[in-house]
């Protein structure tokens, strides 16, 4: 391990995003999905059902209250503890008590933190106040001791830390932090992160190795990363600490989710996902397969990365480099989705990666996004940014419709219209995107992330700046005394022009390109005058930098076929089309009905096209393909005949735009020729 | 519709089976199935969970007794109606009560429909003693008033026909009257006949048209079919008109099991199964598709047929072919499987045929061959009996291994061992037979087709004998006062030569004869000396017949190639194997491992080899083909290079015998080249 690569995000507030790809996405966000997500926080969005998210933090920060007047003679009111409380037959006469999902606070969390992040690039003097007003409710729920979970305020602080398994505590507590993080980094103000250090300490005194302390950890991880987050902008070491206990003692024996009393008796014994649906089956360090729950594993994969840079800790980073190559050797699919099977929403075994019942969950290809770019902190190498871009311009932005206003939660590749109503084992695969959901985990991820593009474009060492995205940006960066200014602008992922412009006289900058793994041959100008480096995908610009330096890069960015290994056998004689990092599809709006039938011919010309779909400007491709002729005679089955085909025109879209043009047929792979 | 071509099977007392092929398989439900089964009734199988069935009858039994000797001073004990009352904790601390499934008295009758069956072809004193005393415990466990459900006698009667759609009273009513048939048709002894009908009785008296009747119809069918062979036997038409009713109230509005109370709620109410489920979304005649629970959609299909043909009924036949079509062009694997998804056990929507997911229950073609032989007795058409070959040879025989002592309930037609253990949405497809199962229904179900096969091969009327299945056997048939006797000899499914004897001299005896679909061409010897008509593919002989005539048959027999049709997206680009009903497949053990990369050239030769698969001589044969190399780069996804791949040899085995050789990949569909 070499310390001196460890290298951090560049601050949103040194960077200004000027990237048009990227930046349209970011203004969805601001304009489209931050405003409704507020409504939805409030009850207010016609036709969804009700999130009681603030809801709930007001009647908590009323019990608050009550009991701050009442004093000793103030009486819990005795709520149940279903784990969901929906609404009542009738709407109009709420309880008031705590409605959702036990999970409903971390609404409010991951909306600060997409607003935070937004105000970095876009100040917004009217959203600061909303944002402002909503963490006064948040913070008037807090109790007297710092805890801060309206599920357990509302229905009875006795039971709390009682269901580590199941009732996201600690999650919510992740989510509130990293939301106070994200917010005080963008304004500056205290009041949220000042609730969440203190909601923090109270979990810290509860668990630990101390003997007193109880040794449960998060059923739903994230705490880990967030923790390191409080731990890296207020320096406290204790909430490192807190993070590290939480990784080391999960899969430790006896299982800790085996002392609790779970209401669900259910779960079978049996079943194998019990203890790795949580990643709970092992030991970290010894674990050396993804398994389990995919989002939950990834959220713990970020926080086990974060740990090995800010410990050291070579086997910990060892056993991260594990997951990673099990993950995304085995069991990704190209788009950079993961967790194959609906059943828990979870990885499945190695090379089982079927297009059609894919879940591949849009937060789940996010938490890779989060493990990569921790995993290139650690050490900069090419192969975690090309898996992090193949994610965020593939599985992750297929996650949102191109207007910001419907949202997929799983991402097949594979998908005929009537089997997802007609055919139960894929009802979880929908054809067009939905609205909203009553579990509302995709839509405010995806703000988090995209108002947050920035910060996994860039990283920063203290003399090293490291493009690891060739994403359009100004950035701002100290080296010693100095402030130094790197612009680049791009047309990614359309063209593999980059022009990279540096103002850092007098001072030894250096500057990082990632070679992208797709990129078969690169030029850039000049080449010659710099010191050149390259390591593990990189290469390492150094020379006596004049005034303002300009740089052309051209990477090469040609369509290619791509096929998947032998070992997957939904792929077998098909294959994808890739061009850069955009992984293409086809859909029947361009090509017809029943895409199965479509073949690609290798050995002919592939030509690139523009194309409009909706609003956005895409590079489509077009190919020489067949299309098998239907069965003229009756009969199921007969007599197998020479193949029957005629010539058409293949029209690829990029798979993140599809199913924006209505329900239709779409496919990832095809059948090569 | 022309009346005068019904026909009824051929009486098993009046034939003897001879046939190579299938007196193995009946061989082995004779001293296999039917002697574990007995073991099986008795809870005397080690190892396997105890079935409670005679158990259950005999303490109903002990509790008639009690209520008789003490008269009004009897109290019903009480005891709970879960559907299910599972093993205590202490085996051998069994309480007096009802163990078992609700529908565990079916055990027994399908039992017993198999020991009436086999003694008709292979006399068993010590068997028929048996089954007497057998015959004596289910009696003595028979209310005065008729009724005889041991799950409602031993739990309180006063709950009886209160749920219909889940609880199996009519279904278990239904086997036991089959079986009841079935004794008495072989042995003569009418006692359980006698118990049978005073059910029917009783039943008749609670359900039908008048107004105080209940208009309530099973939930799992088969009382509609089993009601039709009672009022054959009996010649006691109010048992035709009970099974009408059934068949006629099902589907009608409002629909009936939504007035009934069930115990379990979580049903959704938009759950598009809930009446399809029962096939009770529609009226019967109004019913074009097959939906929901396979078994129990053939099994009334079966039992419209029989009402179509009694009750002359035309539109009740267009009903049935309408069904037929859609199930056997739409919904039928080339194995003869139906239900392809295990939601339900359910048929799927059309052309939607996965094969490695596939459920394809041994008892859903088993259904199917019951429903084909009824359309057959109503008109013979060639594609019937097509089709019910298809079924017998393939999707119902690869059920059973071939030592007769495992069993498959799914019949997938691609596995991959790993799959079934590793990915939780294919648990249901098992890569080896299993002993015995605790719902045992497929095993006994076999055990009653395979023991009565040659009701199913020939049928009767006035003057013909229709021969659908080309099964050696020795038959006598009345010509008015004349006893004429037909003897068939073949090697089917092996070879496609058929000899005939007939001794029909001085008769107007006709014999019609089968023209397969799979078969190209064929030849019969001195085809001129008869007078020929060809209908619907059989080909009807007459002549003068001599004191003994013999006829030879070839039907050409050679491997096929077959297709599916495009819309099966499954299979686009892979081709099956057949030769004459006999579908192949690959198997692991003869193909070696991933059998996803083979191919198999259409063009080359295929070669026909003699095989013995455990002690079973099959033909087998050999393919040219071709293996995709694996893939020697790293990485998940690379560049598509033209395609590498190497010269083999497949070797394709009959599909009926796959994992019988240890557990190993399989697969029907293979890619063509």
């Amino acid at each position: 391990m070499n310390y001196n690569s460890f290298n951090t995000p560049v601050s949103l507030r040194q960077m200004k995003i000027t990237d048009v790809f990227w930046k349209k996405e970011m203004e969805l966000v601001r304009n489209e999905v931050i405003p409704y997500q507020w409504e939805a926080l409030n009850d207010r969005v016609e036709g969804a059902s009700p999130s009681f998210c603030m809801r709930n933090f007001k009647i908590a920060g009323k019990m608050n209250q009550e009991k701050a007047q009442k004093g000793d003679k103030y009486v819990e009111p005795q709520y149940s503890f279903r784990g969901f409380e929906a609404l009542p037959e009738d709407p109009n006469h709420l309880e008031e008590k705590f409605y959702g999902f036990v999970f409903q606070d971390s609404d409010f969390s991951k909306w600060i933190e997409a607003v935070g992040y937004s105000l970095t690039q876009h100040p917004d003097p009217a959203l600061e106040k909303i944002a402002d007003e909503a963490i006064d409710i948040v913070c008037g729920a807090q109790q007297e001791d710092g805890y801060l979970d309206t599920y357990y305020i509302i229905n009875g602080k006795d039971k709390i830390f009682s269901n580590l398994r199941d009732h996201h505590e600690l999650y919510c507590f992740g989510h509130l932090t990293e939301g106070a993080v994200a917010y005080y980094e963008a304004t500056g103000k205290d009041k949220l992160l000042e609730a969440a250090k203190r909601f923090a300490n109270y979990i810290y005194n509860y668990f630990g190795e101390e003997e007193e302390k109880c040794k449960g950890y998060p059923g739903h991880e994230i705490a880990e990363m967030a923790l390191v987050r409080l731990y890296e902008v207020t320096g406290n070491r204790k909430y490192l600490d807190l993070s590290s206990f939480f990784i080391e003692q999960r899969g430790t024996k006896p299982y800790y989710f085996d002392s609790e009393n779970h209401p669900d008796q259910t779960r079978k014994e049996e079943n194998h996902l019990k203890y790795s649906y949580h990643q709970a089956h092992l030991p970290v360090r010894e674990q050396k397969e993804a398994v389990g729950h995919a989002v939950r594993a990834v959220y713990l994969y970020s926080g086990m990365a974060d740990l090995a840079r800010l410990n050291e800790d070579k086997s910990m980073y060892e056993a991260c480099e594990s997951l990673w190559e099990d993950m995304v050797e085995k069991k990704m699919y190209i788009t950079g989705g993961i967790g194959s099977t609906h059943m828990g929403e979870a990885f499945s075994f190695a090379f089982d990666l079927p297009n059609d019942t894919a879940y591949a969950e849009t937060c789940a290809s996010i938490g890779l996004v989060f493990f990569a770019r921790r995993m290139l902190e650690i050490k900069p190498k090419a192969k975690y940014a090309d898996v992090m871009e193949r994610a965020l311009y593939n599985g992750v932005l297929s996650g949102m419709a191109l207007d910001g206003k419907s949202f997929f939660y799983v991402n097949p590749l594979e998908v005929n219209p009537i089997a997802c109503y007609k055919d139960e084992r894929k009802h979880h695969v929908k054809p067009i995107r939905q609205k909203w959901f009553g579990c509302a985990c995709c839509p405010p991820n995806l703000a988090r992330l995209l108002s947050s593009i920035g910060s996994y474009a860039f990283t920063e060492s203290e003399k090293t700046l490291f493009v690891h995205l060739y994403m359009g940006a100004c950035l701002t960066k100290k080296i010693g005394n100095q402030d130094i200014e790197v612009t680049i602008q791009s047309k990614f992922p359309w063209e593999g022009h980059v022009a990279i412009s540096v103002r850092a006289k007098d001072t030894d900058f250096e500057l990082a390109l990632r070679i992208p793994g797709w990129c078969n041959g690169y030029q850039i100008s000049d080449l010659e005058q710099f010191e050149i480096r390259k390591e593990d995908g990189y290469l390492y610009l150094k020379k006596n930098w004049l005034e303002e330096e300009h740089i052309q890069i051209s990477f090469q960015m040609e369509p290619v076929l791509v096929a998947a290994r032998t070992e997957v056998r939904e792929t077998v004689g098909k294959v994808a089309l890739m061009r850069g990092p955009i992984v293409y599809c086809l859909e029947e709006v361009d090509n017809g009905k029943d895409l199965h039938l479509l073949s690609v011919e290798a050995t002919k010309s592939i030509t690139l096209i523009d194309k409009k779909i909706e609003h956005e400007s895409v590079k489509a491709i077009t190919a020489f393909g067949k299309r098998t002729l239907k069965t003229e005679e009756n009969g199921l089955y007969q007599p197998f005949k020479e193949k029957q085909s005629k010539e058409v025109c293949l029209t690829y879209v990029p798979y993140y735009v599809w199913a924006n043009r209505g329900e239709n047929e779409m496919q990832v792979w095809t059948r090569v020729e």
